[in-house]
């Protein structure tokens, strides 16, 4: 059997693989009948190796010639929406439309294209100027391939040749390793062909545009410890980034992780008595969004004891149990989700509803509600806040306010938290006050009355936050230009003649609107040598 | 005995230690009278606790409060100019005057006065509002203790209670957990006193700032992996630092480090044959300054084999031959040192001149030339790039020029990287270029016909580079206010009240001068809703 080639230095290329692989229609359970190589450590030092040379050569790169790259890349993939979004469908079961063909396809092409102005405009690099120590220096590439690794739950936006982790790496004029997920390498396939006609089109380096479908773990912890490997890029679950994390950390490379994040929700009491069925309708369309698989996804709600409390329980378990369970991106989805249920209710949680895989041939899951008793709750926080990766949710029951404080205490890191308060109602206010103080440093974005789905990309958003929901708290792995920082380095040139410099480091202005830090002003003006 | 206090929670405080040690006087082995302890895992667990206290109570200190408690730091120290300044002399054996009374004191004094500037423009923080989405981002601090852990070589501008990564950690309102270097704990302890007393002058929170002499490696690693420490600056020997790293990594906790270096420098044939002289003279001050033991000294410097190149070994030989050897900051460092040049040797170098310690009660060590020919050095440059720390360097002489450019794509990071060359010379422009291409993504710093000593506190300047001359290449330790971003969080406020917003997020510019980024544009005008 042949399986698809990968892309490797310019060319789609037929490599001995150690093994090979065919995605299967997680509605149906059946074979999607093509068949994908497993590359094998040759393979993947091979491409590391062609990215060395593309990295030296995308240095010198205009940056213009990256963002034609960019735009024709999303050109393309706008001409192959329907094709792309329908093999997504196929391989993820995420709703063709219009999740796929409209919400996630625009958010993927928009990003591309907000990379390519950023690159563009030259702005994220931070020029800084000092002309009477003849001291500059600026964000620059990082002398090595970014590796890409894509999630399960967004084939497009966060794939590893189309989404974030790839608009910001390429901005920054790195080489890209792209890694496809092995639940829908179809997709990725084509989005490679568009990355692929798009770096002919733009006439990029050799080797600036790579990708593979799958390795040994083994072998994929041997690329990142490669020297030619500047930084990898991961988003996935916490057991595989911390194994990522610890190759990378040997040897030094920056790693950004986005893992796990539970995404506390506080209700407080105003809040509940002024607009419990409100919130009961807003918090259950959250979780249900994308069957719960996504990484901002409420796992963790914590209300007070009264009965607007229990009437929001009540509403928001009627609102799961109603809607009917969607197929999940695989059987081994339901699989871990089942057993991340069960681990909570083995903490001492008791369901409300669901808690069991739904049995028929697709991959779908009973939408599941647990709840706790704070006390209980504050015996083992670590144990109990476990990410349930679907819909499913722990609410946490408060008989007294100050363990709704206590909670958020216990908290580790998070990409996001939530508080619903009602502002006019003075208690509400103090307590929400309280809360923040203490959620402020465990999470990346601090939200009060909405939900934490549906991410911007923003120059004002942060997707990030402490460990473990990414790996640096200082970084955001959505958002431009602000996530392209993760895939530069800082460097500095000490009295080197004009010549030598980068173009955005010279006296004149290489665009005439780039905003550079000149001896202590930020301006668009050309720098005079004193 | 009784040992001296440490400074925890804001009170001079005698602890029981583990243990307790006296400095020396490196220039004549004699021990300084004082003792000071070794403090145990619950005094570090506890300074840890009142840490995370101060780090809530410190997110709502008002800016200007920061930047008085730095300058008032920055005041106290100025006048106690001459003591700190006899005090680190006695410890370490660097000249009283002018390096440490003026050149190493006025820099660390500026150092904190660029930061209270930093602190008060609140410009750093970035802050990014989208008035539409009502999505609003910024830096601020991490949420826990910063660890400053200073080394050896600037007791007073890289002092974990006054340098560098105090100035940045602090002007992000975190507080901090000094760890004094333990060759100079009499020079901490008087910082230390600033630090104190300027911190009630300002009213900080309690345990804002804390100090330790010393603890037991095992204990320290402890400290770093405590869920209350957010980050850790350190300066110091790779060997330590990456053992530092370990620690940090398992806990995902950012670490900060500034390693070896060993500086490479290319001397280009046209830039040999014009002023050979006038750089053998520049190279071997840079070489002797502080005997040897900065971050930046040259250590391997590239020749072409030429009669000028011959001409410059002889005479930096002789210049480094004619200089008197310095006392060094210890005993165990002039181990060190030999150690170094034994492993070098080893290798295949060759002594030129020293190679030995000077035979005194003294910590004297010869100044040290070694060399080898380009072949053998790309035989094993992994062995040979080793970092030296001393008046001690390696030439290496390169029959053909493109030994040069293999030489540079030998390396690995490193804080520094000098070329110097003859712009007049087409030949010395088109190998230039090559070197630039080659080094620029392996160095912090990368310098043209000048010497890497002597580092700028300056907006432009980098210093930092890739692993493993640090632990990040996206970072600077030295410059403000680009320096403070390796200790802040990236945090976002999605649809949050005003009231309940920090006050640089809010719509009316909180200084009138603060440039924020709004819908698009950078500008100091107050945001309007939408």
């Amino acid at each position: 059997m042949t399986t698809q080639p990968i892309l490797i230095n310019d060319q789609w290329s037929v490599r001995p693989a150690e093994d090979s692989f065919g995605p299967e229609n997680p509605s149906t359970g059946e074979p999607l009948g093509e068949t994908y190589p497993v590359s094998g450590l040759s393979t993947l030092l091979a491409m590391a190796e062609h990215a060395r040379q593309a990295a030296e050569d995308l240095n010198h790169c205009p940056p213009d010639q990256i963002g034609a790259f960019l735009e024709t890349h999303a050109d393309l993939i706008d001409k192959r929406r329907d094709e792309i979004a329908q093999m997504a469908h196929l391989e993820t079961g995420l709703p063709f439309q219009p999740r796929l063909r409209e919400v996630e396809m625009d958010r993927t092409i928009d990003q591309l294209r907000q990379a390519a102005e950023c690159v563009r405009s030259r702005d994220w690099m931070s020029a800084r100027i000092d002309t009477k120590l003849d001291l500059r220096s600026m964000y620059e590439p990082l002398g090595g391939a970014v590796l890409t690794i894509g999630p399960n739950n967004f084939p497009l936006a966060y794939n590893g040749i189309a989404g974030g982790d790839f608009a910001a790496a390429i901005a920054a004029r790195n080489p890209i390793i792209a890694k496809a997920h092995p639940l829908h390498p179809g997709t990725t396939r084509l989005l490679a062909q568009c990355a692929h006609d798009a770096a002919a089109h733009a006439d990029l380096p050799s080797g600036s545009v790579q990708m593979f479908y799958h390795c040994k773990p083994d072998d994929g912890l041997e690329l990142i410890k490669s020297q030619h490997v500047g930084a990898v890029g991961f988003t996935g679950s916490q057991l595989v980034g911390l194994e990522l994390k610890r190759a990378a950390d040997e040897t030094g490379t920056p790693i950004y992780l986005e893992l796990s994040s539970i995404n506390p929700m506080f209700l407080l009491p105003g809040a509940l008595d002024a607009r419990c069925d409100e919130m009961a309708e807003m918090i259950s369309e959250s979780l249900l969004a994308a069957s719960g698989q996504q990484c901002t996804c409420p796992g963790l709600i914590v209300v007070p004891e009264r009965p607007a409390g229990v009437r929001f329980i009540q509403q928001l378990a009627e609102r799961l149990g109603d809607a009917e369970p969607q197929v999940m991106l695989s059987a081994g989805g339901v699989k871990g989700l089942h057993e991340s249920v069960q681990h909570v209710i083995k903490h001492g949680a008791e369901l409300l509803i669901g808690g069991r895989p739904v049995s028929d041939t697709h991959a779908r899951y009973e939408h599941t509600l647990l709840h706790v008793d704070a006390a209980r709750f504050l015996e083992q926080p670590e144990s109990l806040q476990h990410e349930m990766f679907g819909v499913a949710a722990l609410v946490v029951v408060c008989e007294e306010q100050e363990q709704m404080v206590q909670i958020a205490r216990s908290l580790s890191g998070n990409l996001t938290g939530t508080i619903h308060s009602d502002q006019n109602a003075p208690e509400d206010r103090q307590l929400a006050d309280r809360i923040t103080g203490v959620l402020r440093p465990r999470v990346g974005r601090l939200i009060h009355d909405a939900v934490p789905t549906g991410v911007s990309v923003n120059a004002s958003t942060v997707h990030g936050g402490p460990f473990p929901a990414t790996g640096h708290p200082g970084f955001t792995a959505v958002g431009l230009p602000t996530s392209i920082h993760r895939f530069a380095a800082l460097r500095c040139y000490d009295r080197v003649p004009e010549r030598s410099l980068p173009p955005e480091l010279r006296n004149t202005n290489p665009t005439g609107t780039m905003m550079r830090f000149i001896n202590g002003t930020w301006t668009n003006k050309d720098a005079q040598d004193s």
